[in-house]
């Protein structure tokens, strides 16, 4: 996989180079030539149950969906929803038993632990919503980007039912005053002889994600698979897939951010070339974006019904228009389905009737504040957050 | 499985004896009971893929999704969901090039056949609906109904992708004039010797079906699984599940309902006793219903999180009340999660302090018309459409 994540990249320099030039992402080999290549890697045992053919298998613990499997129906199918672990995941032995599962919580007036079984009897409630890793479009940015080379697949639309977090502060007497940050801590197993606070998954956001947080057992109505969190995950709707803490194993209202290496200098928004600080921007609220499903190679003549998927980040998704010239021309597309809610994403659609020839097909969509994705977008030192139209763009040819 | 359904069924005679004692169906063994002795009944090769721990093999034809296993997130996983079948399916050699299954439209100005790559350059709509089979609640009456006896589970709620039935009669000069009915067959090879009337799969609806009728090749967001009707249903939201004829090969507008079995004696509401003629009911649009899913049979004291799904069958579901004791008294729950549209089900969710003791706890839906489940359903021949909600209550024993 090394190697097809150098060939494409290296072809993405090649296009890059070319300026003003729409580069088909395409033919750079999303979910053709770079899943012909990756299809050799089978699937790892942990996520066996995945549709191999949905997968591209960057590593044992980066799988992405490939362009053409996301469908238009709204919600991304468990085995076919992408997979980025930072550590080795937990033995299967902590979903046996899910009630039983332990969540220790802090910062609140009566602090205590409690088990997964006690929690369902503080409340329940169902959100949808974007999952993605920040790194999602990394393969977009021109400069070699440390990380898995992810383009679109990185991402998926879920339902999720749990707690509200506010219910669990609630019953524990409350938030205890100076509280500015939710820190969710995750229950791996950490590797021996190495500083924990180096390795550990430990996140804080900001204490306003407390108003749609949700401790989650349940996605897409099924309990939640160890591969994406379960027995227990903090969901976090609008923030990026890292502070979604899988297996939580403690939530802590703190005072100050976790000082722990991926809270410190991971995740943080920097000119290339620079290291990670506590004083960049760190990978929180996902912004507005938008990615053109079909066609992505080639079509037939006559009406194209051109899709794909839009959503705002943080605030809902208002509008995409699609432009079939590479961005010199647009179309407001029509959503179809229903609207799964501000944090969930929808299908788009818009007919075209084309000729022969080639498309330059490109999606830009626009949030309820106004927000809309922009052309390009400016490189950073870990590929971070890329929503730039022009990247999303697919190269097709109508015969 | 035989022996299973005759003890169900026995249980429910003995229990039905005492008038206005409301029967628990966990007490009747459904997703306890019965699957403990049906899950010795393995997937049939087909359906492999299913969860089989979610699922009720009634027979190779029949699985019903176990009554704890609908969680709570508002769609049903495709891998728990019911099959019932009324032929054998095909092959699995038509879901192998899917874009190559053809259609022929009969009934329009200009008839012809479409393969399914051509319908898909028509249009296309997404539409969350509830899918249920006629009989689910057959385990419910009291006399004994031939069929699967079904209790909750022949039912899901699912997200479906196609093209709109609109826009295909559009495309083919529109609706002759003299239709009535919107008539779909079947792909099912026929088994030989027989008269093909008297065992295929074609079913006829009014034309008003119209509306929301999709030709719908994705489901959940996957392509259609076979053993679901793909590469492509007929799927005709509001409508009991027979009507949404899978693996479609013809669909004609006709004046008159087709004269097969399967429509002119099948399918028909009629009081115990009597044959099915094509003077009575069909089995066409669903009627209001709710039922409970979470606690079944036993909970721990304090505050018990009661939920369940419920839906309005053609018009949207506008309010659940939950009662504890039986119907005495009832309470509002509230609804959680998005609100998928009026063909969708919703989780309703009512938060109750429960002391130690046996409840019988019920839910009653009313849709948008005002309409009310109703406490008792009449019995009726083949055991079709029960809603009634005394006998969907469950016992609870809070401990």
């Amino acid at each position: 996989m090394e190697q097809t994540s150098g060939l494409s990249r290296r072809h993405f320099i090649i296009a890059g180079a070319g300026a003003g030039v729409l580069v088909s992402n395409t033919e750079l080999g999303l979910g053709f030539g770079t899943a012909a290549l990756a299809q050799d890697k089978p699937l790892p045992g942990y996520v066996s149950w995945k549709n191999a053919k949905a997968m591209i298998v960057h590593s044992s613990k980066t799988l992405e969906t490939k362009r053409n499997f996301f469908g238009t129906s709204g919600i991304t199918p468990a085995d076919e929803l992408y997979v980025r672990n930072n550590l080795p995941e937990p033995s299967d032995e902590i979903v046996a038993n899910r009630d039983a599962w332990e969540v220790t919580i802090e910062g609140v007036k009566k602090p205590g632990t409690m088990k997964l079984g006690d929690l369902k009897k503080l409340g329940i409630t169902s959100v949808a919503m974007v999952l993605q890793c920040s790194g999602n479009g990394r393969g977009f940015f021109t400069h070699k980007a440390s990380g898995s080379p992810w383009q679109v697949g990185a991402a998926g639309n879920l339902l999720w039912s749990g707690v509200p977090l506010r219910a669990v502060a609630a019953a524990m007497g409350g938030v205890a005053p100076g509280a500015k940050f939710i820190t969710g801590t995750g229950g791996e197993k950490l590797p021996a002889g190495l500083d924990p606070k180096k390795v550990m998954v430990e996140r804080s956001v900001p204490l306003a994600a407390m108003n749609d947080a949700v401790l989650a057992w349940e996605m897409n109505g099924s309990p939640v698979p160890l591969a994406h969190g379960g027995p227990l995950r903090l969901v976090l709707p609008g923030y990026y897939g890292i502070n979604n803490v899988k297996y939580i194993k403690k939530l802590a209202f703190t005072g100050k951010e976790t000082d722990v290496n991926i809270q410190r200098s991971g995740y943080r928004v920097r000119p290339v070339g620079q290291k990670g600080a506590p004083n960049q921007p760190s990978m929180w609220q996902m912004t507005v974006k938008s990615w053109i499903t079909n066609p992505l190679k080639e079509s037939a003549k006559g009406p194209v019904q051109i899709y794909g998927v839009a959503f705002g980040g943080t605030d809902a998704v208002r509008r995409v228009d699609v432009s079939t010239d590479g961005g010199k021309t647009w179309k407001r597309a029509k959503f179809i389905g229903p609207d799964l809610g501000k944090y969930a994403w929808r299908t788009f659609v818009l007919s075209a009737d084309l000729k022969p020839g080639t498309y330059t097909i490109a999606s830009r969509a626009t949030d309820a504040k106004g927000k809309t994705q922009p052309e390009k977008f400016v490189e950073n030192e870990r590929g971070y957050g890329h929503n730039g139209w022009a990247a999303h763009a697919v190269k097709v040819t109508v015969v």
